[in-house]
């Protein structure tokens, strides 16, 4: 594939000078329209070592306003970045609804040259190249514009480069000893590259192949080639033409099967003594087990929903009291801000993943996508309904890298809330927890219940189970999580280290 | 001091649970006000190893709702953390108005434990000291309550724990060999806090030491130390209390002599010819620098204001044309956010600045604090008052690390900056660049006038100078512009290393 790119073009300085000054005013104006049409833009840049990227960036931005376009380097991942999902760090570099980012390098790294340098297997590989195709699809469904560059040299070429950077005294610690392994090597990596752009070369986000050799032409491509995938964006009603998604997926997920919440009996209770006795066990046990989790560094994801009032804080609170604060974070979900709003919606949440080895505690989830947002039609039906595969994706990506998940329905019925509103009302010290949203929220129980069996019967997964805790009874289902929680620690305790994740 | 503290006190479990149950509904409640009142609040926690600072702070948080309050481990910085100030990495800590932080170790890691395991001159030592003295001075000026704890045990009592924990095998890994090592020179850091506390037990931000010996009444008394500080801060009228501040601060500060604008000659021009062969020569010359400045590993802030339309976006293009944009980012500021509006007003700037062998470009900076803030009273006298010692102690700070720093105020006068209003207006492609506000500042020139001649004033120093650009003529000023860069960074690379610094 890549031998195909004419490496011979030529552009005069004056030809080339005239020609970029009208495209990037061009561009420019462009900008504007992208800002007003709130369009989401990432323009990334692959390449050999030395094809001139750098250039390339320079003079695509030049006539960019900075207040709406940033520029990214990637390079090899910190150590906190080690901790955390593959993917994780690239989230940090998708803008916001009407901005530019431009990379320099990207998330195909890791499936390129850190593929090769480090030892990663080929299931892993695999499972990263398709976590690629997920994540850009996430986004492009979300109206982001994805536009891929690959900057091609020949290796004679290159060879030709590195030589003239290393005789001028002012560049040569431009050129590595990588560098030079690199470029006798470069048939494997040419290899490489065409594996990786073949797998990811998709409808939505379809790779641009520029050749590098001629400097002028090249940085002429690539302006010409935003203006046209920006105007074209611009031009497509993005958002209407995507349809909504059948909810069911044959095949898709082995999902388990739940109960719906109509037969969840909630009957069951427990005395104080019990109680007391069972809840210092188990908080000893978690306490314990977060110094194991800590030394094998795996992470643990805690994803509290259920009805209001059905003891979320409460249960959270015993869970903590049992947990190094240094090692977990309650991360409470809210109304999204405007920054989030701006953003593919898995975005904020992507955003407080624990490091491994840590806790994070969610009260309240992701879920609400395809519960409040649903039922108070915050989003389209195109939106909620393609919610449950991105949804079950995100969960399988935490699974792959290692994580322990656990999902938990706190579930009470109507009378049961109800005598709980009430008795917060009339509490001097707790009625401002209880607010007219509640009152709402309650009066579309039935809604809500129709969307809550939705959401468990396709988003129950071997990797990412959801668990209905029976809250009737505050103590009893304080209990029922606390021992979740530790049983599936310890299973994961048991199990060896994840495939194709390496130690740092 | 410390040998002073009563290691003895003895609380039954019983006299713990009740009494530590009602300080914390009594914090939770307080909560809600420091909300109301937006008081922002940072409680730190020092303190030997083993000297059970997770537990207190796990108690200390157990009730507080953790959607306005943070745990934040501080540990040996990250190699990006590196490459920034040493205070760099706090600020992300300091919480919006209305929340907690609470941290388990701070930045007294660099004057205490980090100080005596690196290799800290005493020269930088004080410096350090200093500079956390400024800091913490400038967030309660701006209204932060700062809670700080020392907990302290003895030293046979560090090596009884130490032992306890080695025994079981659950918790061996809790002790390292630093840990014995630590315990073995007890007396070397326990002067090394002593005079780390003595140097920082301000008015503004006490210490409080509490004995660690009894775990339950260690937490007792940092429960009840918050809410002590917490109500004082609340009943306190805090803001109403500080008043303005001289401008003139005689010796603090060496300032450069700077003109008044209206002594600024603006005649000078250069014509076209001219000026295409400087510019390239200058943008020859920023661009080999450029690199040696990522090899020397040199920060570059540059600081750009100057009245609307006087050509800063033309003359940033200019500079940034030269730049590989891998190495430098423009940072816009725009009015702040509303996180950012939450935060003391460094907060944004801060956040903001380059690693190390990077160029920073602000357009527009903090010195919006004394112009548009001061002229529109978007802030308080007291408030821009005391922004001429703040910013010149943030600049300070800055060069300290090793940046160099340059600012510049573009200069035209009343009657150019009509012509090119006008000529925007008449012209369709740029006319959305010019806005009823432009009029607005437009029309309050002479008060502008008189704050940036108080700028000039008092904050052009030796280590970040005003250079006042001769924008009448637009390639004049660019040229003087680039000119004064290179010269400024070619005069820092021929300089050794900044003292105090070490490499990574």
């Amino acid at each position: 594939m890549l031998e195909k790119i004419d490496l011979k073009k030529n552009i005069t300085k004056e030809e080339f000078k005239s020609a970029s000054k009208k495209l990037r005013e061009q561009l420019s104006s462009l900008q504007q329209q992208v800002l007003k049409q709130k369009l989401p833009v990432i323009i990334l840049f692959e390449g050999w070592g030395a094809s001139g990227k750098g250039e390339l960036i320079s003079d695509l931005i030049l006539n960019l306003d900075p207040r709406w376009c940033k520029v990214h380097s990637v390079t090899r991942p910190t150590e906190l970045e080690r901790r955390k999902p593959v993917l994780w760090r690239y989230w940090n570099f998708v803008p916001k609804a009407g901005n530019f980012s431009v990379l320099d390098r990207s998330w195909y790294l890791d499936v390129t040259t850190a593929r090769l340098e480090e030892d990663v297997s080929a299931k892993e590989l695999t499972r990263r190249l398709n976590s690629i195709n997920t994540f850009e699809r996430e986004l492009t469904d979300a109206g982001y514009l994805i536009i891929k560059f690959f900057v091609h040299i020949s290796k004679k070429e290159q060879k030709e480069r590195f030589e003239k950077l290393a005789k001028d005294r002012n560049t040569q610690w431009r050129v590595t000893e990588q560098d030079w392994k690199r470029n006798r090597q470069y048939e494997k990596y040419c290899e490489s590259f065409e594996e990786a752009i073949g797998y990811t070369n998709t409808t939505a986000a379809p790779w641009h192949l520029i050749s590098g050799t001629d400097r002028r032409a090249a940085a002429l491509d690539v302006i010409s080639a935003v203006i046209a995938r920006v105007t074209e964006a611009l031009n497509q009603e993005h958002q209407a033409r995507l349809p909504a998604q059948e909810l069911i997926q044959p095949g898709a997920y082995p999902f388990l099967p739940m109960p719906k919440l109509s037969e969840v009996p909630l009957n069951r209770t427990m005395d104080r003594d019990e109680y007391q006795k069972k809840l210092e066990e188990e908080q000893k046990q978690l306490r314990e087990l977060h110094s194991e989790l800590y030394l094998k560094k795996i992470p643990v994801i805690l994803a509290f929903e259920g009805w209001d009032a059905a003891g979320k804080g409460g249960t959270i609170r015993r869970v903590a009291k049992a947990l190094d604060p240094r090692g977990y974070q309650v991360v409470p979900i809210a109304s999204p801000t405007p920054d989030e709003k701006a953003r593919q919606y898995l975005w904020r949440f992507w955003k407080n993943l624990p490091r491994d080895g840590h806790i994070a505690i969610f009260d309240r989830t992701w879920y609400g996508r395809v519960l409040v947002e649903r039922v108070e039609n915050f989003c389209t039906e195109a939106e909620w309904s393609r919610a449950y595969r991105e949804i079950n994706e995100f969960e399988r990506e935490l699974a792959d890298w290692g994580a322990v998940i656990l999902k938990f329905w706190l579930q009470i019925d109507q009378e049961e809330q109800l005598r709980r509103f009430q008795s917060r009302q009339n509490n001097p010290e707790k009625s401002w927890k209880i607010t007219d949203e509640d009152w709402r929220n309650r009066s579309k129980w039935d809604q809500y219940e129709a969307c809550v069996n939705d959401m468990l019967k396709y988003t129950s997964t071997r990797y990412a189970p959801w668990h209905i805790i029976e809250s009737q009874d505050k103590k009893f289902g304080r209990i029922q999580t606390l021992e979740l929680i530790t049983d599936a620690i310890l299973d994961k305790c048991g199990e060896k280290h994840p495939h194709g994740k390496k130690e740092d």
